[in-house]
């Protein structure tokens, strides 16, 4: 029973993940994401994009890591892609979040939730690599569907946005080739204008 | 290549979901919660009370079955649990809208998707007794938390409460015990006095 409250309490206490806010915006541009949703978004893609993986992946290890890849924000916040000063203390702060809020399960589920979570963020096995992959491609194809969203908003060029999302190709070197040719149709397009540097 | 753009193309159209509001609040009771993020949570709720299901259940069956679950509600609406008049015509709208959404995919991912959907609704496997079972039990655990929350805004008694919830117990006994206690006490201390029917 104490175990069951636990569990409980935990579920509770990650409610909170539908109002922490990222830069994102819905495809239909109507309001900022929240990083719950997008946890959900992430995982119907990795569903939906499995083979698209470049290594054989245990699915259902992917969906529990992008399930719960986020719930550090609800103590440590989401820091933006390219916030690069707000990148210098992330590390550290979801260190502690994570502590605190796996903390709530019962021991050794918290220290399996734990474990996934690093995996996540350490992008060393096929499965965290994919779903590192579709952490970057999701928010791309928001952008590309809202006229440029977040990068035309914050003035973020191309070269950026290559820096940033080209490491998706560790997971998937489809999504990433998929994503190429559509960042150069929008350019030469003039969807994107604000990103030429000239 | 037609095959991925037939992905991304479900993917795009499902971000609709995150605008589709349930009558539940967040538990901070601040705003309507969306059936994405009730997905998202579902799923987490899978992932850490699985332990609990009655019976032997293929986790990752249950996280597919309960991420895309609610995914008809974007052209069927979601019907409030307790509106009768909504349940009349229910099958038959969340069944075209099954027919068109998963109709973007691939053809034959479209009719996994669909089968996993069907299965869900008819809750004759354990993984869908369970998914169900979750489904009930989490909008209970918003309510609780929410001093009644949509049971009190809509003078829901508390027989009905058992009506709609205690099928929670084909999927998980020990749930539905906790369920059936968490309402006792929240009774008892008065904080569900609108549900006194004499």
């Amino acid at each position: 029973m104490e175990r069951l409250l636990q569990q409980i309490q935990f579920l509770v206490e990650i409610d909170k993940l539908k109002t922490v806010l990222r830069q994102t915006r819905l495809i239909d541009a109507d309001r900022r994401e929240n990083s719950a949703e997008h946890s959900w978004h992430l995982a119907v893609a990795a569903m939906v994009l499995a083979e698209h993986a470049n290594d054989s992946i245990d699915l259902a290890k992917v969906l529990k890591m992008v399930l719960i890849h986020d719930l550090v924000e609800i103590d440590a916040g989401d820091t933006f892609c390219y916030d690069y000063a707000g990148y210098a203390d992330k590390a550290l702060r979801e260190e502690r979040a994570a502590e605190r809020i796996f903390g709530l399960l019962p021991q050794e589920q918290g220290r399996e939730f734990r474990a996934l979570w690093q995996e996540f963020e350490e992008r060393a096995t096929p499965e965290a690599r994919f779903a590192a992959a579709l952490d970057r491609f999701m928010p791309v194809l928001h952008n590309l569907h809202t006229g440029g969203g977040t990068w035309t908003r914050h003035g973020i060029t191309r070269a950026q946005v290559e820096e940033r999302n080209s490491p998706m190709a560790e997971g998937s070197v489809t999504l990433w080739a998929y994503i190429s040719r559509a960042l150069d149709e929008a350019e030469a397009a003039g969807i994107l204008e604000d990103w030429r540097e000239d």
